[in-house]
């Protein structure tokens, strides 16, 4: 361990139970990074708990790295000359999903997520950008320079949150869908080849687009292109046979997440492109797929009720004693491998949102984009995919430029350009409708928002 | 007229009731051009009475110029040569529009015109395409530095045809719909300064968009901004209380075409930007407003049935002695002042579709758009508008490649990525349903076309 | 003279003797504006003096028009809800005028007029960019809705620098150099059909570049595409002969300004766009033509010597009994035609620099450019040309880019990038020896500029 | 060796002496690969002469790998469904460098390599860009989906020249001055840290340009930033002291290829970029380093005379029993790391010239750059850098539309854009003169080209 790096680690939302005990314990297994980890939280106990939980981890026999964890309830302080800055932050109770989610269903608009476009992401977005502007002034005047690595949900109009006013901060928005996709392929792989599981990290993509509307343009596995094998598939009898039966029964049993990928096997048909982001995200930015519960049934898959979300949110959170028995364990995250390969320790390759400069053709320079990357000695380099064929580029750059122009609208706080959401399935005066009703849910959760006057036409 | 300039006219669709005998009629009325007009028509007994009707107008005393009009039944030899084609055909026979008009309405998509997007926009489009693709070609072999005039819908497409192989032919799409917007300000310019009325033309627009999808980005008159005038429209009480009432008024007194601009207004408010193109074409780019019925109606539009407009279809024409006691008159329309402008005689500003070299920006190079250009001494000059707001270009942009797409499918007969069109509302099954009756309905024309498979999911 | 629109307007350098007077004789033959004009200028007797001027020209009987002229010693008085600026201002006395020619000329590079690239521009430009920035943040406090038409070189740059901070100033940067090769096309109009002089405005032009560095590419005249008479002149025996018998008898005489348009007629050769702006400022782009005395000879060009400017600057001025004697006449300018038409009365095409929006492909959105734009009814509309062919865009953006980069230098005071000018015939430690004199000669009059270190390499 | 991927690869210009030969070594020590490697030459017996070379290669105990080594005499049959083409060829005969070289240096055109740019490197470019194009032609026939690796310079125009009539075609154009870069900065970094040497790859760079005028716009060395060891080179006192004695003790030596890198930090310290080729390469593209020859010398290069080149062209090949003697060793450059990275065996980075598709901001999408790439699994991905400063990148864009204007005058044999280098120190009839000669003397080895008239003004 004699040369790792020593590194101030600042982490926004270091009282989350689930990102930064998996952080820390990535933290843990990681040999080349040494240092302090502070964990900054609105809610001070959770933070000062994982301070704990972090004390313990370290202090494993398997654990190889070791870290000071401290909980510092000034943001500014647990900021200052920090090399890296992690960002997972909720915007709001759970309660406020009633707005993102609740209300629009009873608009009859169907969100299986609901956290990135549509109504759900529309309200998300206007609730969490203010406070991600706020971060970035804070970053930019404690550590300009650090690496500030976030989870955050609406990905892109979080990580274009953070350049409003600072192009300059290194920002990296890390979402785990690509993986997916790499696992499909890689059963596909084993499937085809008829040899056991290939790793996920073997399947080689182009990646493009934006996220959770994101595509992989080339697919290749040990020199193998992978297409013609989705092509095999799509080419099957009954590929596309209704999918009503299996998904009701998934509904039934409570497999609220489970899909079948037949989206993404249509989409390929369709635009010679394998979407690279679960269908339960996909069909948020396709209507075709949504218009009502029997269609999507049909494509396989469910409308995850706000009422089970509401129920399901987290109980009461495990005890000390009990995590101490939880074994170490790698996350599957990749936050804690980019920061090795940043700070000089290896190579890495994986998908990152960020702006573009390049690497995504089509798009404007500036908007924030998914692609694949290279990690390592200091630097993050973008790479250009396969180009997206142009219908499939058409729908992306369109839903880009709408999130632009909802990031403006939450800055200015008028809202006049972007309620009407072509994503939805919905006239004028029902859209007006609703989102009254979700601004007005939401009120006392829009940071300095004069809630703005949506038109009642009479 | 000894000044004249003397000039070949190819006019093919010479055989038309209406295009063709308002542009002779006009050409009497220009002193400054003078020459031959070749009529040529599929039809060819149409093309001959219309030499009669030419050799009738161009004798009336009120003419001041001399034309020699003939019929040509071959395409070639009327276009060899030619100083100026005019182009105005109709893609195939009237009961064609069933599969453009009636099927979709039986599935639930209402379109007020059905000419330009939308499953008739793009019906339409498949059948035209090859015909224009033709017509190209031998423009280029026979008349390739001749202006070609052209009046066909979908204009966007039919002038994309146009330019296919021959990217040199010099193609101008004229649409009146501009023209529209003009009288709409005009009438308001007289209500607000209490005078009478004011010519259209008097009304200063910049023009940015693509046909049917076009907006006026400044409006001015003598020195004066118009748009402060739309902002008090807009501000007055009840300026958007729902027209169904009138508008159901009119669908029983069969004013299928009366319309109140509310579309435009709530447009108006929504991007900043007046639209110049009629309610009832705008709506088929916005499905907001023409979910059902009831929305259009309370937007103040009339889903004209196709019933209506099949028997609404030209009766018998009038005879040659009828049409010898019509007065000759100024058609409106502006192909013979383009042409004395570009001949020399005198300048114009007009609004124009053709391809994009920069007066467009955030559109491709290349895409068909429509905007102002100054036609004078042989030359036909884009202007740049002030720029679109960034919310209507993005929904302009995204139906402009949506149509560069229609055009690539029709040229190489693969559908698979227009055929769900985002701006239908309906599920891909039904979609693929509605599509596969529409082009069996008219599989007799579309030239040169396999029946393409379009998937039937089992 | 009742229905004249009444403005004001703010003219800065107002105690000019060429430009204000000639703007005052054009305003009192304009009959569609009244108002007052309120002269600025550092040396506040001129401008008082001009007061006088203005109030003889305006009582004179062939005046149209009544302006109230008075002078004002504050700028921002001046400009207080002024509805037009005009700028006219020469940077710093004329002997600074030696570092931009004098001592360049004894490093052996030869600039013909030297005030808008090479040494001489840059140096101008380092003392003019502060000043502008100054007027632009006065405009944007006092009169930020204003109409602003400047007529300083570098045209480009002064341009620019009006925009830095506040890119919603409406600037017009104004330069005749167009017109004069509107009078070679008329002149060989009226050669070619054997008719008298055509006026100037007849000749139709497509203007693509940048200041001094424009080109048309195409010209047309009542109808007639006028580029093959310039073919045949360039294909007639000895077109390109040797001119420097003529061009040295036109140094001895003292014609100084006089030249032959040979460059205009190699470069119409070698890029197929016809050059509109003088040989003199042409060969300051293109040191192919100007290696040494010799070679500007050869090609009929005077390298006028800055002894000469020095010696030939202007003497006292006239009295104004002597200026009450002169008639009042057109000065030629388009000025005050413009304003005519912005404000409603009539429309005008004119070339003119402003930031391009789209006229200009193939340069960044921003750049100043030079392009025909039409004025009406309260608005400029530039037009996009015919495409500027590649070899001389290529040159065109290099240049443009270049100033770019002079702005950035003198704002930030870091001249590293821009000292060594691909434009001059030099090596690097030859350059920065002429600079380090020539910013030494110009000391006093950079504002706000610490003698910034050209190195001098030991 | 059981699992290596079994390819053919075709040999043009197989029988040359150093790149064939090198290219099999490293064949015989990459167990990955093997097959049929097929030699093609125009000189059939140097190909026959190295299928003995490589069967020794590959015979040798320390090779791991098998090849089939033949010589083919017909082209096509060579390609006939070739995996990959390797192409080093020589454009005509070295007598033909008297052309680039000689002629230009008798007209005060100095130029140290003569291949890329500048009077040399565009007669080189006349005389390869017809073969190269035939080449394409062959491969898209014969071996459309092969890979193309390539050696040949002018680098850019030959890549540009594959994909003239077939954009499809997969070059890869290798140069390895980039490798001279990352052993530059390895060496700075052994001496600034006193450790033993780095070996090269470690250096991870940002490559931004066109081939021998490209810039490194980040270089990283385990996580440390390496530009601010520049910046203390380049702040040391003396660091740019005239290299006159050194550069003239060098050339008495007959070390003409020496330089001292002074260009290369000149070049940082005025654009904040490191030049990623050498200096002799460098001043082509920047005249203001090579004036006259004393300009040279004080920037430590010689420009290597003509005659020189001509006495060291290669003398008699070495014999066979020879070449067996010579030992079995790794050439340093990347073609056959390249293709087993491309083959799914391990991945690799490197440099390479290959289409724009989004990779170079700044340059049109199609030009030829050169850019940090990733070879895996069937892929060659590039890779978007850290953005090339302004004033770099400003200069590096003027010569790639250069390059794109040659290779139009090229094709359609007309050299007037072209003919006047801004590159070049010269007249426009000095220039002309120079460039008459030149064509002259390479006359025959013009293909099918009608001796251009350059113009001959009297």
């Amino acid at each position: 361990m004699s040369d790792a790096t020593s590194l101030k680690i600042a982490y926004i939302g270091g009282g989350s139970r689930q990102w930064a005990r998996a952080f820390m314990a990535d933290l843990a297994l990681a040999s080349h990074l040494t240092g302090e980890l502070v964990l900054h939280d609105l809610n001070r106990a959770t933070a000062r708990k994982n301070t704990h939980v972090g004390a313990d981890l370290f202090s494993r026999p398997e654990s190889v790295a070791n870290w000071r964890v401290t909980a510092e309830p000034h943001l500014t302080t647990a900021l200052h000359r920090a090399d890296v800055v992690m960002l997972s932050i909720e915007p709001g109770p759970v309660t406020m999903r009633y707005a993102d989610l609740g209300i629009p269903q009873r608009h009859g608009i169907l969100q299986p997520v609901g956290d990135t476009v549509e109504p759900g992401g529309l309200m998300r977005a206007l609730r969490v950008i203010p406070t991600y502007v706020e971060f970035a002034r804070a970053i930019a005047e404690h550590c300009l320079r650090a690496w500030v690595i976030h989870y955050t949900n609406p990905m892109t109009l979080c990580t274009a949150a953070l350049h409003v006013e600072f192009s300059g901060i290194k920002v990296l928005g890390c979402c785990h869908e690509v993986f997916g996709t790499q696992r499909f392929l890689a059963d596909l792989v084993a499937k085809s080849h008829q040899i056991p599981a290939t790793p996920r990290e073997e399947i080689d993509l182009d990646i493009a687009g934006i996220n959770h509307f994101t595509w992989a343009t080339r697919a290749g596995w040990r020199g193998q292109d992978l297409f013609p094998l989705i092509d095999t598939l799509i080419g099957r009898p009954r590929a596309f046979a209704n999918a009503s039966r299996r998904s009701r029964a998934n509904q039934a049993a409570g497999r609220w997440f489970a899909h079948s990928s037949l989206v993404a096997l249509d989409l390929f048909r369709r635009y010679s492109a394998l979407r690279a982001a679960g269908d339960r995200h996909l069909v948020e930015f396709l209507p075709e797929y949504s218009t009502d519960t029997a269609t999507l049934h049909r494509w396989g898959i469910i409308a995850t009720p706000y009422r089970w979300r509401l129920q399901h949110r987290a109980g009461p959170d495990e005890t000390l004693p009990t995590l101490r028995k939880r074994p170490l364990k790698p996350s599957g995250e990749e936050g804690v491998r980019m920061l090795e390969a940043l700070f000089g320790h290896g190579d890495l390759r994986s998908s990152i949102n960020l702006s573009n400069r390049g690497q995504m053709p089509g798009l404007p320079t500036g908007a924030v984009v998914e692609t694949m990357a290279c990690f390592s000695s200091g630097a993050l380099t973008p790479q250009v995919p396969q180009a997206l064929p142009s219908a499939a580029l058409n729908r992306v750059r369109h839903i880009s430029c709408v999130q632009t122009l909802v990031l403006e609208a939450a800055l200015q706080q008028d809202l006049s350009a972007v309620l009407v959401d072509p994503l939805c399935h919905g006239s004028v005066d029902r859209l007006h409708k609703m989102f009254r009703h979700m601004i007005k849910h939401c009120h006392n959760h829009l940071r300095g928002w004069n809630a703005p006057s949506i038109p009642e036409f009479r």
